[in-house]
């Protein structure tokens, strides 16, 4: 019996964990569960899992929590949610999104054997500090995102020195096919819809932008430890395919799959084994057909912004994604157009002074202080 | 230093490897080579080469080849096959087409330590005498076949109870597109075009019939242990994915790479490294679009033949194999049409009476009594 902590459970990745979760009884416990504001699902779920400690990030729900999950042990606010992170769990899934999960992501290592990593922005901040705290507390680390899950799958580390690159596919997203002239016509209720993938809002605009690419691109290469020339970016409309490695004897090993999280959550949850799952299976001759293309960087400037900040430093990459974070808000706020998304994240880029980042405390502070700033 | 017998050397495989080998002097040596006739281009290989073994099939080719290496240890005549296949090497390459390869391919796992298998018609006929005897020797088998080669770096041992099939992809060959109705019009030359894959004239009209993978299915399922029912057939005209592990999971696993034969026969010859070939890397923007589709079993009736042979017997395998390469050479003698070849298979396959076959021997015998029956 694998026992584990749900970061961010009433969320799009958290839902589907316990999905997974409820249908290998045997197998796994979700003993912590943590969520940010709503409160009905995070009662719905720590009932049907019976989980002992349950969190909730706004404060205003403490006294209700208590009330509706009597027996549980109740926590709230941010301290609330790190002190849940520092429950022992054999493992903890890190679905928080966004910056509000590098924390606790962080302080969940000590307490846990096994990462079960879905928080790319902790990567993307946080990555050596978090990378470091892993080694030392000996945890193992497993991807969840779908292109990064694929890529632990097929990624060979005894041929890596033969590694030439890997690839990660890109929907595209909802605005693959729309002619530059028409960007400043988009509202967010298109860019809310992807084509392929349920997912969160935060995911799902980012996807629209391919900052959610370039957010992807930095996370696999401080996790694989690859330089920024060995990743490429691929689209591919029907994310069929999720990520590629390839190797000097000219052989490309590709992990493919169905755009359904239950899979990778489901390989992170039981790694090393592989348990079934509700996922149907591939059928590439009812698919028909794979098409891939470059990305557009010209409509799509995210994606560049990203490259050339994984060459640049971690202060860089803590900005870009605080400032992504902060164009996201004021987006989905009607504040800003589509189209400005890019030009805030680049002149807050170009505004950041030398920032020395040594310790997850640095991260904090840097991160915040361009939400003050913004 | 890897020591490396080649059977076969002459042909498309057999000089594929020779390049590799050719391109990695401080990693191989090609010790042994032998060829079937073609005398010029065996000299030619055996003085680039130096080897120190050389056999033809040919007897009258004996004195000449003497002749043209001296210094060099001559053999030739089945007899002088079987015996360079009993020289001690660190690897054999067994490349010989069709039922002429199956002894010496099982006489030489006495005689090295791992046997890179290109003869799929060896383990078709005699699968389970060359694998009890791979076994007792301690001999290991790498599959060169791109499919199988494909699907050994994807397969994963350690999760066969999660597998839910294998699938191995066919180009569809040149008559893919083609209408039933035009199939009496398929001439020797049309046949003999593949579209991707540059390969002998047997496996290329056995591509054009789908027989090709039809003793493919029937090696995968012998060398991998699998089920008739967990190998599937997918149309993939663009020869660009070779095959797929699928689990239970969701999960399927793919391997990939450009239609050329150096890149699995380096895997094979360099297991358990992978050396750099000249292989061009896979660019999936360039390409575009992979397709797939369902094999068309009425106008491709062989495919159909050999899933039901897989269920049925040893002997009905040595029979269709034997019943095929009867049929190849009256096609290639312009005495058949192309329809008639699955015909012939299929009546020598009804004429077939209960044989138990339990040594190489009796493998041997029936395969001979096929060919002087035809």
């Amino acid at each position: 019996m694998r026992t584990i902590a749900i970061h961010g459970a009433t969320g799009s990745i958290g839902l589907n964990a316990i999905d997974i979760i409820q249908r290998h009884p045997d197998r796994f416990k979700a003993n912590v569960l943590t969520g940010g504001s709503n409160i009905t699902k995070l009662v719905e779920i720590a009932q049907q899992t019976s989980a002992e400690h349950v969190a909730i990030a706004d404060l205003a729900h403490y006294q209700d929590l208590k009330k509706f999950l009597p027996g549980v042990q109740i926590y709230a606010g941010t301290t609330g949610i790190l002190e849940a992170a520092c429950i022992d769990v054999d493992m903890c899934l890190a679905a928080i999104t966004g910056s509000a999960g590098i924390l606790p992501t962080y302080k969940a290592l000590a307490h846990c054997d096994y990462l079960a990593l879905v928080n790319k922005e902790s990567i993307v901040a946080a990555g050596e500090q978090i990378l470091a705290e892993a080694q030392s507390q000996n945890t193992k680390i497993l991807p969840v995102d779908s292109e990064h899950n694929g890529l632990y799958q097929i990624f060979e580390e005894s041929h890596r020195s033969a590694l030439t690159h890997v690839t990660i596919t890109a929907s595209g997203g909802p605005f693959r096919s729309l002619p530059k002239d028409q960007f400043h016509t988009i509202t967010k209720e298109r860019a809310l819809k992807h084509p392929n993938w349920a997912m969160g809002p935060k995911n799902t605009i980012d996807s629209a932008t391919l900052m959610n690419k370039g957010l992807e691109y930095i996370e696999a290469a401080l996790l694989f430890n690859l330089a920024p020339g060995q990743i490429k970016v691929v689209v591919h409309p029907q994310s069929i395919v999720h990520a590629l490695s390839s190797y000097h004897d000219g052989t490309t090993l590709a992990h493919l799959g169905l755009p359904d999280m239950r899979s990778p959550i489901s390989y992170a949850l039981a790694w090393p084994e592989r348990i079934k799952t509700p996922v149907a299976p591939l059928n590439l001759a009812t698919i028909g057909s794979l098409t891939f293309e470059e990305p557009d960087y010209e409509r799509f400037p995210c994606l560049r912004i990203a490259e050339n900040v994984m060459k640049s430093s971690q202060a860089a990459r803590i900005v870009m994604n605080a400032a992504d974070e902060i164009a996201f808000q004021k987006f989905m706020a009607n504040e800003i157009h589509f189209t400005d998304i890019p030009v805030i994240i680049q002149n807050q880029l170009d505004a950041l002074s030398s920032s020395p980042i040594n310790t997850i405390e640095d991260v904090i502070a840097l991160d915040q202080s361009c939400r003050q700033k913004a």
